[in-house]
């Protein structure tokens, strides 16, 4: 997606532990339209789905789906990190360990809204080694629901999360992927 | 707000403690159609404002505030709880007491993406004794900006957060006021 590949290239910054800063634009200061473009095309590449729920954990991956969620008129449900006491006990949960904080978070969602009926696209702003993903697809299984891809924003395509999934037979779709970041420089991959 | 106070009348359950779960349709699994009358209802009261930036917290305030960034077309800024290996020391931090987490957790802002000649709206889904907007507000203030108002989902009117705000001259624009509830009843405050 050629609007966040410029935006990556001019306003993301690189720092060292192979972090990539977006935060002035897409994950901690969102920038709307931009928001909406991305909104607008995950909407595209998964229009002829039939998703009928968008998931995602929160926190940054929320306006992510919500923006698609407006263009493929399907209801968002995030994974919650750990129990709070406005969620029921039954819930599903599964096991997300993050590299960027350091931690082993339980995130959880709700049976009641998890349905074996259900045609999820996962959604979220980064994709690296994959775990997040993994999380919700343990979550999307635990329902017997059915998983029709999932739809991220910037993959670290030098990380293997993206790569062990489509050899899977996942449909991972990533609107920029980062081929390589060193202190001074950032390539994209080249997509079609 | 009809469309929102019908739901929470249909949708809305109560539990002890003066709890009152959404996550049917507003906190959990997010109605698409029900966030983006939200977001127009916070844009049409708020549009007159010349808002420079959406504020909240995260992470149930992310997809309110991005809805009602879709019609404002202004960015959304939100508060993130803990620090994170992906944000600056360079931050404005606030502490925000959990009623309903019964914990309290540091807010951090990125001082780079909160200037002193923004205009902030507030946005959350929730506002009750008003320890979340108290905690954006210091943000605010820290960067010198200025606080054009509150804008909440619902309001819990029989706790005195709303009121609190409304005496110091603080606009709260809330899309439903609970008047009270019990383990049986709800009732809804009337607004014109």
């Amino acid at each position: 997606m050629q609007l966040l590949e410029e935006r990556i290239l001019r306003d993301g910054r690189v720092y060292p532990g192979n972090v990539l800063k977006v935060g002035g634009f897409l994950n901690h200061l969102i920038d709307e339209r931009l928001l909406d473009e991305i909104g607008k095309e995950i909407a595209a590449r998964f229009c002829e789905q039939n998703v009928t729920k968008i998931m995602t954990i929160e926190a940054s991956g929320i306006a992510i789906a919500c923006a698609a969620a407006h263009y493929m008129h399907a209801p968002v449900l995030f994974a919650k990190k750990s129990k709070t006491s406005n969620v029921s006990s039954d819930c599903f949960s599964a096991q997300v360990v993050s590299y960027t904080h350091n931690n082993t978070a339980t995130v959880i969602v709700d049976k009641e809204y998890l349905l074996a009926g259900d045609r999820v696209l996962i959604v979220d702003d980064f994709l690296a080694n994959g775990a997040a993903v993994r999380g919700l697809m343990s979550l999307v299984n635990q329902a017997g629901a059915t998983l029709v891809g999932c739809a991220i924003a910037i993959e670290k395509g030098f990380q293997n999360g993206g790569a062990e999934l489509r050899a899977e037979g996942v449909r991972v779709e990533s609107l920029a992927i980062v081929e390589s970041m060193t202190d001074d420089t950032l390539t994209l991959r080249k997509q079609k």
